[in-house]
């Protein structure tokens, strides 16, 4: 599969459509996903172009994943997490929606089962509300 | 939580106990999980003590997503699978029961839903076979 430059986090990476981020770097955005299946879960991108984990430099997929334990990290203290559920879905077989790699970072609570992915935005002042606790325990 | 050196992914990297090893580095083993929940579902494990993601060295999981990668183009190949997904769980919470950090390499079929860990052994003899495919087509 080609990759396609229109694809919303190519979008989102651009800043031509605005989203929620918690953390940039040169090679990284994190941001909240808008269709949570958990209080907290946040998407770490890597900015460099690739479809999936499959055609990924494995030079962009190490430092991603240095982010995505900051992010997991900080999802912890700042949502009193009781563990961390990391996915990464490779093709639509695969689980795969958005055609730009990307690593689900998903706090997860005691005796909580994870929501399926509805299809149905979450509440835009939650999500900023959430962004914030991010945002706070990165700094912290 | 602390790491507990007798955790039966500790026992394999050690060899006290026996694996389908599938790739080894000095860094990394990689083997099939014997509760596949898809067809050539693999675990791709650091060798440094680690509980967990959240616990982790950076380099370790810097190196450990790039044989992650590696696995995942060989299950691809070696399965004929339509997507990958990758999973890896912290803490109980986040779905984790060997407590002992470790990525799920999971093949994917188009229309076949992911079977849940049912617990139950799948055939030695199947898994051997599915570790052959692997290795053949890592050296191809």
């Amino acid at each position: 599969m080609n990759y396609d430059d229109n694809n919303i986090f190519a979008k989102i990476l651009r800043k031509e459509i605005p989203s929620n981020v918690i953390y940039e770097d040169d090679q990284t955005l994190a941001i909240m996903d808008v269709m949570p299946q958990s209080d907290g879960h946040a998407l770490v991108i890597p900015k460099s172009p690739s479809v999936n984990l499959l055609d990924a430099s494995s030079e962009s997929l190490s430092h991603t994943i240095s982010i995505v334990q900051v992010i997991a990290r900080a999802g912890m203290k700042a949502f009193q997490a009781d563990g961390i559920t990391i996915q990464q879905f490779n093709n639509a077989a695969g689980g795969q929606s958005v055609f730009h790699t990307h690593f689900h970072v998903i706090p997860r609570y005691d005796g909580i089962v994870l929501k399926g992915h509805t299809g149905e935005m979450a509440d835009a002042e939650l999500i900023k509300t959430h962004a914030t606790k991010y945002i706070d325990a990165l700094n912290a």
